[in-house]
Formats: C-alpha cells, structure tokens, sequence
C-alpha cells in the first residue's frame, strides 16, 4: 500500500521537476564546497546558497564569483547556468505536454492543442529541438562578442568571458565575471544590444519562438504568441521610458551620462529586470519610485516555459484583459479576435495568488530574521522570486537564516507555483458540484 | 443627442453614489473652512483632507481634531462620518439591487436573489430599515459609555465623548476626540470592547447583521452570512495571536504592558486595520513584521455593504478558495455544501487587481511627490484605500499634493473598485464570443 503510493508519487512529472533541480542543486553545493572550486574557503550555506542561485538562473551571490571561484568553479558555475537554463526549458514544456493530458481529460485547464508531441519520444524529439536552438543562438552570439572583445582582452580571455557571458544571459542567468556586472559597459551598445538581446530571446519561450519561425505572417501566429511578442515589446518600450524619465537627475545612476548612454543604459535597466538580472547601474542608489516600478517588472517576469520566471507576461495579461472584460460586463476576455477561456482566467488567478502569497510571506519571515530594512528585503524577495538576481546590495549581509530562505525563494520561484502545488495536492477524482449560492465581493 | 447622453449617465446609480460623495466632501470642505469651525485658521486643502477623510469614514487628519476643532468643527465631523457610514450602507445595497437587476439579465454576475427588494419603494424601506438598526445599536453604546465614562468626566462629557467615539466606531471612521487616539485606553477593557464590537458589526454589513437575526440556526444562514462569520472570528484570532506574538518584546507597544492588558491591547490592534482605524499603540514604533502584517489586513477590510472598505473579506475568501479549487482540478470553489459560480471568482479577480493596481500607482505617485521613506508611504496608502485611517504619523508631513493624492485613495476606496469601474466604462450591448485560443500561463 505504502509502496504503492511511493512509487505513484515518484512518476509524477512536478516531482520530477523539483526532484532534478534539487539532485543539480545539491551536486552543484558539492562540487562549490571542493577546495580547488574557491579561492577562500565558503561555507556550506554559502555554496548551497550560489549553486541554488545558479541552478535557478537567478544571479544573486554571498560573494563575488569573478574572484572567490577558481576556473574550476566557473566552470561549476556556468554548468548549472546552462543545465538549469534547458532544463526549465525542456521541463516546462514536456510538463505542460504531460500535464496538459491529463488535465485536459478533466477540464481543459491546460492547453494540448498547441503541441503535436504528446508521448514520450515527442518529448526527446522536443529535447533535441531545443538544444540545437540554444546551441545555435549562443554559438552565433559567443562569436560576435569574441570579436568585439579581442581588441581589449586579446583571444582567449575575449573568447572566454563572451562564452560565460552569452551563457548567462541566454539562460537569464545574469552572472557576471566583472566585480561591477556591467556598470563597466554603459557606453558600449554593442556589448548591451547582444546580451539583452539574447535574454530577451531566452526569455520569450521555447513556443513562441517556434510559432515565428514556423509562420511567417503574424495574423497566422497563436494568440499565446501575439500576446507574448506585442506585450514584450509594448512592455518593455514603456518601462524604457519611465525609467529614463524617473532617473533621468539621478547623477548616482544615470544622471551624469551622455544623452546617449542615458537611453541605452534605460533601455537596459529595463528590460533586466524580466528576468535576466544584469544590471548596469547600482540599485542601491536608485529612486524610490523606480525601485517600486522595478519590483513590478520583476514580479511580471517573462514567457512562459523559458528561461525567465516570474507569474509571467501572459498571466499578467490574461488578468488584465479579465478584469477589463468583467467592467465591460463581458463573459470572456479577448484579444486579437480570439476568446479566452475562463479556465484560463482562473489559472491566472490561481498562479498570481499563490505568487502574490510566497512573496508575502517570505518578506515577512525575513523582517522577522533580518535586522535590515524593508525596501531592500521586499526587493530581495521579488528578485527571488522571479529569479532576476538585481539586489540593493544586502545579499552578503543576510544571516544563514536569511540566505536559506531566498534560497527556498528561488528554488519555488524557478519551478513556479503550478509544479509547487501539483506536488502538495491531489486531485479530487469526482467533480461534482453543490447548489449555489451567492456571495456578495467587493 | 448630448442632452439624451448626459441624461442617461446622470441616472446611473454609481454616479449617484460618487455624485453624493462629492457633495458630502464639498460641504464638508467649506463647514470646515468656516473661521469658526476651528481654533487656528487651516488651508483649504487640509480642509479637503479632513472633510474627505471623515466622509469616507477613513480617520486620517492633518491635525489633531480635538485641539484643532471648535464645538461646531467637531459636530460638523460627526455629521460627515454618520451620513458617510449610513450613505454608504444604504448606497452599498441599493446598488446592488440596482446594479444587480441589470447585469442580472445578462450574466447574473450580480447577486438579486438574496434581496427582495428592487423597487424604489423597496430602497426606500430598506433605508428606513437601515436607519432604525444604525440608531438603535448606537443608542445603547452610548448608554452604556456615558455609563462607565461619568466617574471620570462627569455627566455632559461623558455623554459627548461616548456619542462622539460610539458614532465614530459604528461608522468604522476611527477618529476620536483624544490626541493620542485610544493610547490612553490599553488598560480599559470596557471602552476597548464597546467600541471593538460596534466597529466589528459595522463592519459586517447589514444583510450578514439581517441574515442573522432573521435566521437563529447556522445552518440555515446563506453562504454569504456564514463566510463572513467564520472568516471574521477565524481572521480575527488568527491576528491577534500574531500581533502578540510580533510585539511581545517591543518595549515602544505593548512590551513594557501587564499579560492581560498585551492580550486586549493585541486583540485591539488586530480589529482595528479592518477597518476602524482607532489605535492604542504608536505604529510608528511598531515592528516591521508586524507593519507588514497590518497592511495585508487593511487591505482585506470588513463586509460588502458596511462600514467597512478595503477588497472584502469575502473577495479574500473567494480568491483563496478559487485558488485551492483549481489546484484539485475543481472546477468551482465550493464551502459548507454550496458552490460558487465562476463569475463570483472572476468578479473577485477584477475587484482585487483594480485595488492592487490603485494602491500600486498611488503609491508611485506619491515616492515622486513625497520626500518621505518608502514604508510611511505604503502604510498610509493601503491605509486611506481601507478606509482605515492608521499612520505611522507622516501624514502632517505630507506635500498638498500628496494630500490631494490620499483624498483621492481615500475617495476610491470608499466607492470601491466596481462603483469607480462602472462609471468609467460602458457595457457592451452584444455579447459575442470569438473563436478559443490557448494562452499559456504561469
Ligand atoms: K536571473
Ligand atoms: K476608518
């Protein structure tokens, strides 16, 4: 009987899920922890906490990589980057392949249509697929900036800190070689338009970017991925502009550049924060307001089954477009002449609950741990979360406490709260429904 | 064609609402204004903050009202409180009906069955009913506080003290005549107790009080009335034993108190975030666990149609519920053997999202206009969109304009998301539905 359950659990795609990233977390603590990994020795929680930092693409480190790791634990390091990264990838969408099967004999909550792999060599198939995607796309952008770093590091150092650095930010890693991250390339737009480029891209989803290259014409394309390429693009133009206009005075940040470098160091600040995680000026010495507007970003996150984590862009929108659907006294919300399922809506609802409800209450267990205060803590938090890596600079003053609890942070916000949960509950095998009744909200 | 527009938005019941609101605060403003309202001459924009925030039964003040205020400025702030609360009581369920009857026809968003009236004539009535519960209730609170409060000031004060703070708690406005609001009160369990309790039933609402005494057995109660008793007693406990937990130790609260008098003093400071806004301790000392918690319980609120502001506790409920249902693969939220319509949880997600969207932009807004910390800031507007009127004592430090944008949030969140959204948008006349399309979330 026993057994029995034991060996139901252990199939269970969301276990799997959690399961691999906790075995890479773990062997990636192991391998950080060996002598020859660090410089100067770490502690376990210390290396728990960076490996579950690179695991999860998120970027936040206790100490500074580029010098506390020997090549040995770089090496380590962009392994985990790069595994973690696929892997989601992979992962998220056999999950939904396989979770969309059974689901959607029940009540269609997740899609099925938009996959034609449904078995289990679809998903090798799918494997394979990505991985000659990521192979391609970040062999092309290791050696555009091998070029453009030969004149400054000579071959071999250009070579490897683009290798490193393309991993990162295709995975949305946001780990950096250099001490500052980028605050050293705000007036090289080249060095800028390559990585953001490629975090966007990673961070877009596997679907999305199959849907483009698949079909041409954008009246053909999925709603899923009209959504995702308008809203990326409308989304991230207009986060480029509050923020040039919010830090625009800020001489602790952009204040002091060329108009120029302004633009393009906006440009950046915002589109890292969903959820790639370099950062070009220091957020310590950010406004209050764009701080606010950045944790917003940061809580949106990206695609859904990519790199990037947050609730995601299409949740987001899918609440807005609900929301504004109930006002208009609408059954379903729609956009691009195609409806929305409420399911979906539901969905939405359910993710941005459970989303809203980990942020809350790991800020409030930090408040209780930390002696720090609580713009930076709440900040940490949503960086967590959507596994973005900006930080006000607090990440090396967290107690062990406080290091093992973003770590949890991290670790739920890669596998999101739909693998989360479809580990803690099962479901209820009859689906019968009581009489209503009315309750009267807001 | 102009004058046929006009006429019709003129009729609608939520400009009615917002309408009489306006011209409460107006009134109100000049009242204020008036050289012999007050001891010292104040602006017109304070006069505005004052007079919005007694209106909307919120408690915030730029000054201390009981220095500050004549005999007749004092008089004139308990008129505005007693015809807010009421307004809002009888405005609250009379939309309902209205709102109810119409959208009923098309999706049955809106509640209808749990009332019988509809009419005018049925408004009418159910005001009348409404006036004779207010008048009732309040009569024997005051009673019984002139009572306990004689030894201490004699016949005539006690009376005004009690008739002043009973009207004030029962409409959940929070204002009282003391400088320190109830501080001076941690040891006095009567005066804690008479006014939780008036405050607490205020801000049930009138159909759960109805419900309630019409039907004596529990199980007979709607859904609604059960919800909002189980949640409000479980809400309540569950906040208290937090609150005396944070605060046990903090010296600057409840630390240096005797047991007895830290369990009424946590008990109160757990009832009063939704939505009274009386306090016996100084927030601006409190921990920011506790802050943090005290913001998530303001921003819940009390019942629909009461006293009370904020999401609702039932909105709360059902977000929850619906979370929970979905990650069983339910199709509907269900509780004590009734299930609740999707529409209910849909209507749920647009309420929460607009009030998450307010206290977010106001928020901004005011990290821009405002030269104070983050944390004040967040506090006070989660505070004025409750209603609720806590403060960690900046708001006599606010900019005009930064009074201007409280007004504002104090004003939102006293007509709730759905009466602000239903002015703003018109419904769509035809109710098609294009073909599905699979989004892909979270
Ligand atoms: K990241
Ligand atoms: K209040």
């Amino acid at each position: 009987m026993l057994k029995h359950k034991k060996r139901k659990l252990l199939v269970s795609p969301p276990l799997i899920i959690a399961g691999s990233f906790l075995c890479l977390i773990a062997l990636g603590t192991i391998l950080l922890k060996l002598p020859f990994a660090t410089t100067t020795s770490v502690s376990w929680v210390d290396a728990l906490f960076v490996a579950t930092s690179a695991t999860t693409v998120t970027g936040l480190s206790v100490f500074d990589p580029g010098t506390t790791l020997t090549l040995f634990g770089e090496l380590v390091l962009l392994f985990l980057i790069q595994c973690g990264g696929i892997g989601t990838m992979t992962f998220a969408v056999a999950i939904l392949l396989l979770l969309g099967k059974k689901v959607g004999l029940q009540n269609r909550i997740y899609l099925q249509e938009s996959f034609n792999q449904q078995s289990i060599g679809g998903i090798v198939k799918l494997t394979k697929l990505i991985l000659i995607f990521v192979l391609t796309v970040e062999s092309v952008a290791i050696s555009l900036l091998t070029l453009h770093w030969i004149p400054t590091y000579g071959f071999s150092d250009a070579f490897y800190y683009s290798l490193f650095h393309v991993v990162s930010a295709f995975n949305n890693a946001g780990f950096s070689l250099f001490a500052d991250n980028l605050m050293g390339f705000t007036s090289d737009p080249i060095v800028n338009l390559i990585l953001s480029s490629l975090f966007i891209i990673g961070g877009l989803g596997f679907v999305v970017v199959v849907d483009i290259f698949q079909k041409k014409s954008f009246r053909t394309w999925s709603l899923h991925t009209k959504m995702m390429v308008i809203g990326t693009i409308g989304l991230n133009v207009f986060a480029a502009i509050t923020l040039f206009l919010l830090e625009f005075n800020n001489d602790s940040t952009i204040g002091k550049m060329s108009l120029w470098d302004k633009i393009f160091t906006s440009y950046f600040t915002a589109v890292t924060p969903r959820t790639a995680g370099f950062n070009m000026i220091d957020y310590g010495q950010m406004e209050d307001p764009s701080l606010l507007f950045t944790m917003f970003l940061m809580f949106i996150g990206g695609g859904s089954a990519s790199t990037a984590s947050g609730i995601k862009l299409t949740t987001f929108m899918v609440t807005l477009l609900a929301t504004f659907a109930f006002f208009r006294f609408q059954e379903e919300p729609s956009l691009f002449g195609r409806s929305i399922r409420k399911e979906t809506v539901i969905r939405s609802l359910a993710i941005s609950t459970v989303s809203l409800a980990i942020v809350f209450l790991f800020t409030f267990a930090l408040t209780i741990s930390e002696k720090l205060p609580l713009l930076p803590l709440v900040f940490e938090v949503f960086s967590a979360f959507g596994t973005v890596g900006l930080t006000m600079g607090i990440t090396n003053q967290l107690s062990n406490i406080g290091e093992v609890l973003i770590s949890i942070v991290m670790f739920l916000g890669r596998i999101g709260p739909l693998t989360l949960f479809f580990i803690l509950t099962k479901p209820k095998k009859v689906n019968y429904r009581y009489p209503y009744d009315q309750v009267i909200t807001g």
